[in-house]
């Protein structure tokens, strides 16, 4: 019998192995096909490191540079990153430490070089102990931290490597310039590849996340509207959540803050690369970044009233469907209008915007008015008795459930305590708040009261949005907005 | 005239020179004093880097290793990081990716050494090709990026470093045999220090981050309520929300994802440091965080509400204070005994925490049920004279302060087109939207729904947060929770 098993095993493994090279291949071919630049970048690093292994394989080149070489070799591998500017920012990085760290080294080396040699191994000790200590503290603020940290830590290198080597290599500074060379020429060839072949820069990326943000954030309001007013329930699961559409789109918002802040410190260090403005405004993208996040929250209270336990009876819903719709869809145009606008590099024009977002909110004004009974209690004499009817029949139903859920849950208490208990109370418990909340009667009115009240909030928070659109379309001298067909 | 502008120019330099002594003073002392592992992780460093270069400095250690004690200097330098769980991970990266990469390199030289000169060459060309652009590929895989990285990367390195290095030097084994002893030293070193001289534990960062965001959300909450039932009217800029005390409680919460991931990352790698449990439970922690995250954007949509343009007037808000409050405080009781629970790492009792909970929502429906009047919109007989009297005159007093910003708005449009007519729209524009909402009557019953149940929905966000963190509990090997006196 145990053979059998490790037989069922066996084949099992087999049966693994010979799906897994179709599997392997599936992936590779999908993390390509998600952003082909990643194959062209891979590209670019085998071939770069090629080119500069050719100064250690080829005979003439290395007479030239001797064992030097490997310095060239390192930097490629170190600083050659996915973008113009990450590659910029780590090079320069790399350079300047190095830069600094041999002068200090030098200058600490032309110090000691007077006294004898116990003297120079204590005094060498004492500055190696000195400098890697404040070096370190100094990577804990958080401005070296943010910007300059591998620039610190290549600084501290450096200095260990020249002052080390110093005490033994009698001519250090032939070394330091050999080295200096290969690492000037490994750079060299980073910048080229990264700056002049096929270059990927972080602020377009910075720019297409932007506007990926904006349209996902559109499309989530105009999916949550949609679902709020579906007649069918909708289930209200936390794990769900985590697979619904509707937070797929706006997911990339809410944790976007040190994607952007990456990328925009990058494309800080990148040289221009457009015509039309003499700068990169990657600070504003960052604010627009902070905005859109802001309203993204708001989107997210939005979905929260879509999970929430307490619900407005679909039929009292219903009677607001078509303004709040209205009003979301307006919405979601506004937004989809400004991510163009980001999109074509021309400025927005917020009146046009805002003018049917007021007519919308006007709407609903009006609907809401209309329903004076709706915000009324059960006690109310202004309900129509067939809604009357209705609301208590919920009511009770959902006492009942409650009731009955309370007792199994109050027997279950009252078992002695042990694993099985615990793990079966969790299963149970979870429900005693939601039963708790749904059971109270004033439920019924507050939901769609909350749900509006959102709606009218994200588009107090979409000015804000508009706002700081405009501030980039002037920051980035996007095109000027024209009136007639201009828009898309 | 230029001479003394030059001379206040330069008195103001000297001034600021005189001062910034003192203000980098201050500035160290300041980042020192808030956290002092900062300067004992600085020690640490400096003293290990004096261990290392040891090795160097004296006679009979530097016979037996040579110039290769460079290495052990430079593995000092990289992989010495501030947790404990943050070396292991980059030393263990270092170690397994140079291995791998040693390996293959000897694979390829055993291969290639049978032939001639040219052919080596070429082969280690097109082998160097192949890695590099494999591998560079290899690290787009989210997976491998997340967790192997560094060690990737050094592998490339290492690869590159061999078996450029094989085609000069003739006994590459014995180099590579030096150099790996010396990182081992290197690596020796950190891992003593940073596991046994005040070690930092990544797994204990991520435990009181998690205390201290839950207490951070239980302040927001309580103050969000006490600043929405304050009769002084708030501000609604939302530049100054960024100062918010608030706004700071929760702030860490939103953002905490990435800091959250690292710190498990990191903490996955750390050897148990407890007698409690056999394994510590990163990834709970990792999953508590999403659950508090949830619950976070639940606060922002209440802390929304206190800057929402539409409000409710005080006087109807008053109605609901009590109730509101005693919620609220009930929640926040909540959180503070969870997080109690999680800092003195002993279970916690669901029940008791709950019970108050369900207490104050019902005290709250009672009150809404006994105002029903509150939902009624201006043209119900149901009103009490007085309150429909006043909000008659609010509407009023809105729409025609409303209708006089429209007036200064409109005229400006109608001037001709140009910069300093972009800023002044700017200025006035933003007022627009806000505008349009504050002067719709149906404002006045809203908000206070909006936030009666956006406070419900967090009670019910609360079973998940209370959900997660039992499990915590169990999974961590908590204490069990005792009935009497236990409760903190």
């Amino acid at each position: 019998m145990p053979m059998d098993s490790f037989n069922k095993k066996a084949l099992a493994f087999m049966e693994k192995t010979k799906r897994s090279p179709g599997f392997i291949c599936r992936k590779i071919w999908k993390v390509g096909r998600d952003d082909p630049r990643r194959a062209i970048h891979a590209l670019k690093v085998g071939f770069s490191l090629t080119l500069v292994s050719l100064l250690y394989l080829m005979e003439p080149l290395f007479k030239g540079v001797g064992q030097n070489a490997i310095w060239a070799v390192m930097t490629v591998v170190v600083v050659l990153e996915f973008t113009a500017g990450a590659t910029l920012c780590k090079g320069l990085n790399r350079g300047f430490g190095t830069l600094l760290a041999a002068s200090l080294a030098f200058i600490f080396e032309f110090i000691a070089r007077e006294y004898g040699k116990v003297f120079r191994a204590v005094f060498i000790g004492a500055s190696i102990f000195l400098i890697g200590t404040s070096t370190t503290f100094l990577r804990f603020f958080p401005k070296i931290k943010k910007n300059y940290d591998y620039g610190v830590v290549i600084f501290l290198l450096t200095f260990n490597l020249i002052t080390v080597s110093s005490y033994r290599v009698d001519d250090i500074l032939k070394l330091a310039k050999g080295r200096t060379y290969m690492i000037g020429i490994g750079s060299g060839i980073c910048i080229l590849m990264s700056l002049f072949i096929f270059p990927n820069w972080s602020g377009e990326d910075l720019h297409n996340n932007t506007i990926t943000k904006i349209e996902g954030l559109a499309k989530s309001i105009e999916a949550c509207v949609t679902e709020y007013f579906n007649v069918e329930e909708p289930n209200s699961d936390i794990d769900e959540t985590m697979e619904d559409p509707i937070y797929e789109n706006y997911k990339a918002v809410l944790d976007s803050k040190s994607t952007d802040e990456t990328l925009a410190l990058h494309a800080s260090w990148e040289p221009r690369h457009s015509v039309h403005c003499h700068k990169f405004p990657c600070q504003q993208y960052v604010k627009l970044g902070g905005v859109l996040r802001h309203f993204g929250y708001g989107v997210v209270a939005l979905h929260g009233s879509l999970q929430t336990e307490i619900r407005t009876p679909i039929s009292i819903r219903l009677l607001f469907k078509d303004p709040c719709i209205r009003l979301a869809s307006e919405v979601t145009k506004a937004l989809m209008e400004l991510s163009g606008s980001i999109r074509n590099r021309r400025q927005c024009s917020p009146e046009n915007i805002t003018e049917q977002i007021h007519q919308a909110l006007q709407d609903l004004d009006t609907a809401l008015k209309s329903q004076p009974r709706l915000f009324l209690g059960t006690n109310s004499p202004y309900n129509t008795p067939k809604m009357l009817a209705m609301l208590t029949t919920t009511a009770k139903q959902k006492f009942e459930h409650h009731l009955s859920n309370m007792n199994t849950d109050s027997s279950s208490e009252r078992k002695p305590k042990g694993v099985s208990d615990q793990t079966e109370k969790r299963v149970l418990r979870p429900t005693l708040s939601k039963l708790a909340i749904t059971s109270l009667e004033f439920s019924e009115a507050l939901p769609i009261a909350a749900f509006v009240a959102l709606l009218v909030e994200l588009v107090a928070r979409l000015d804000f949005v508009i706002e700081e659109v405009e501030k980039l379309g002037r920051v980035a001298c996007f095109k000027e907005f024209k009136h007639a067909g201009d828009v898309v």
